[in-house]
């Protein structure tokens, strides 16, 4: 995020995917076009929403800067055409939500860090804009959030994992367009190793009753 | 939204419409008087909530100027003893969420114009006002949300519309209330059309697997 | 809330509290320990975040004082680590929650207080501040939030007379750590009461069809 148009093309991959993520979850659930939509913008722009609220940079982004809201819709209905013609497999659904949560988590992280705030303080802030989308996607739905579910594995880990890369570079004094690669890369690597082989923490089962 | 008075008018109406749709969606869930009346308030308080963190127009509206409260709280007494003594049709609540999403998005479009957004934002942050109470009231009761509802017709697209023409009427430079007016009386129209012939959008059913 | 060691008290016994609330609440859910510690710290800030947006003192306190979270991570990786060893009764959750509810409601009226709301606005700030984290919780695991649910007695209606009290007992004039003590009594005295003895308000169940 060193750079404006690192920043710019991250945000916007950020938002494509979550938009792609935000449709797939609504498959099978008979909600409307317009819906669909919503649900979409919902994920697109809820992590990002969060951040922003929480941090007191009012008006949010996406009030500011309509490329934002053209990217988000227009990836919707893009997405919500092809998957009325191509029967997609549901494992598309947890690719877009891992590149979303990769993306958003470094983004969050990066704002915590150009304001100024403590590094655990900036992880804290990336896992929160990389978790929310999906957490406001999932109870809009009616549904527990990936992030809570039992057999989602390595999932809020892995963006702590990827926020802490992050931070530990930039206050080791690396700049560029690395560092952002590599936070986006430990997240997507650990989540998508997550879903291929089903590495999970502790569940909180003993001690019941 | 050109004179003060129209403006409170119009508040005023949103929040009383939105309270009794709370109140009638609790209805039959065993949620005791207190709980009922939170449930109210945060149905006639969520869109404009969620309006003003989003620009930033903090303290938020309510917290500024009680006759709101005051409004939303006889209300939702009122017609909490009304539905304990006479049986209200299902559909009751239908009409209550109708006109106050017809209210919300207009009230949530004319500010804003007010703050000087552009025209696509302010029709999106209509929506939203005018969506986001409705949504609350029912991620609180653990449904889904009557926007994302199949049964539901013409829902958010209402909204849309409303506050398309609320903002072309203005961008035109035609004053007064009629503006007003027609963007509620469109919003209004469309979803009662929607309820009555079940108009719909295409649904998202297809290519799935 | 008139010394800064009250508050400081105060404030952290609510987050710990709440941090046990959320960790006991995920138990039999089969959350891993990762979505374990988020929902704890959604349980510890929610209510605080909601007061903060709300009345526009942002960027919200946990992301300024590091504290709050080191103390709240800590004692759900404590609750985490107990409640594996020992099997705790269900109405330890309702305890720890009522704790909650009654120091979250009085951190909320005296924030009001302090930035010199109307009273009824103190009060209902309060009341929200407290029922907010349990809100907040409850909705990530898919379920009706406690202050809803029929079974949970004299809920939102503990933190109204808690609340209550405190700023009446302010407006007379009367300092010190017993006014922050008084409305802490009053919501745990009512909350406690109404789960031992099953006290309830009027439930809404006539009038349906």
């Amino acid at each position: 995020m060193n750079t404006p148009w690192v920043q710019t093309v991250v945000e916007h991959a950020a938002i494509s995917v979550a938009a792609m993520g935000g449709v797939l979850a609504a498959r099978g659930k008979r909600i409307d076009l317009f819906g669909v939509v919503v649900l979409a913008l919902a994920t697109s722009f809820g992590g990002g929403t969060v951040r922003d609220v929480l941090v007191g940079d009012l008006p949010v982004a996406w009030l500011r800067v309509p490329d934002f809201l053209i990217n988000g819709t227009v990836t919707a209905l893009l997405t919500f055409a092809i998957v009325r013609l191509w029967a997609l497999p549901r494992r598309a659904l947890l690719v877009a939500d891992a590149f979303a949560l990769a993306l958003f988590t470094v983004i969050g992280t990066a704002k915590g860090h150009l304001l100024g705030l403590s590094a655990p303080v900036c992880v804290l802030l990336g896992v929160i804009t990389g978790v929310a989308g999906g957490i406001v996607r999932d109870v809009l739905l009616g549904e527990v959030p990936l992030v809570f579910q039992p057999q989602i594995h390595l999932y809020a880990t892995a963006a702590l994992a990827g926020a802490s890369v992050f931070m530990a570079l930039k206050c080791a004094g690396i700049r560029g367009v690395a560092v952002t690669g590599a936070g986006i890369g430990v997240v997507l690597l650990l989540r998508l190793l997550g879903i291929r082989w089903k590495i999970s923490l502790p569940i909180f089962e003993a001690g019941r009753n």
